[in-house]
């Protein structure tokens, strides 16, 4: 039975959960981060799901990234199945500007989160939900 | 017109073509690095590809990954399409050791890559070669 690692309850907050995975606000204010959760039990590589799961995930991670990029109109879209450290199966999707603090670089493992004020998460998890039920 | 960039040209070796995607072997000795590019022109983000070339690209990405993961018993797959600085759109397959010199974290702008012995960089071409048109 899937069920979320404690890791990303306390680093992100959740958005929405499509048909297949959980979208989730990182709570990093350096950067426009989601996180995308299938929410399937017991996964660690993307070629461990199905292939039609493996579709509905890039379906899924496609439209958050349309969404991430027209609100937040960024110049670069960057993806990333990682989980050296948090093993659970989980999709970074990062709006990057060349003007942020880890351009042209990636943002893992680069200096320390800098959580949002509630008030900006909140907006921004009402925000993106709403952009995300209307795709 | 789909025309490879030349950075790509520069920095990895071709192993095969499948239905969409070059897999290239990058020219790096430090990890055991791979690079898909799908044969389309003027794209830089997954979200601009049709439906159906997004479902072969994941389909491709996992054959290459579960090939790469059988061949070198590496501890972790890392797949990402970062393309900030070559826009061309490509994903990084990578095979991640926790003995590697940037474990946990992501490689990708870490140190400087040390390229194969050519003998070494054919061999591991044709093994893969090999498998990739066995699954």
């Amino acid at each position: 039975m899937f069920s979320l690692n404690t890791r990303f309850e306390q680093d992100s907050i959740l958005i929405t959960t499509l048909d297949l995975c959980q979208v989730r606000l990182q709570n990093d204010s350096r950067y426009l981060w989601l996180v995308l959760i299938p929410e399937v039990a017991d996964k660690e590589e993307v070629h461990e799901l199905s292939t039609e799961q493996q579709h509905v995930l890039i379906e899924e991670s496609s439209r958050v990234a349309t969404v991430l990029q027209n609100f937040s109109k960024c110049d670069k879209v960057n993806i990333a199945n990682l989980g050296n450290i948090v093993r659970q199966l989980h999709w970074h999707i990062v709006a990057r500007f060349n003007t942020d603090e880890a351009w042209p670089g990636p943002i893992w493992g680069v200096g320390h989160a800098v959580p949002y004020p509630t008030e900006k998460a909140n907006e921004l998890v009402v925000s993106l939900s709403d952009l995300l039920s209307n795709t």
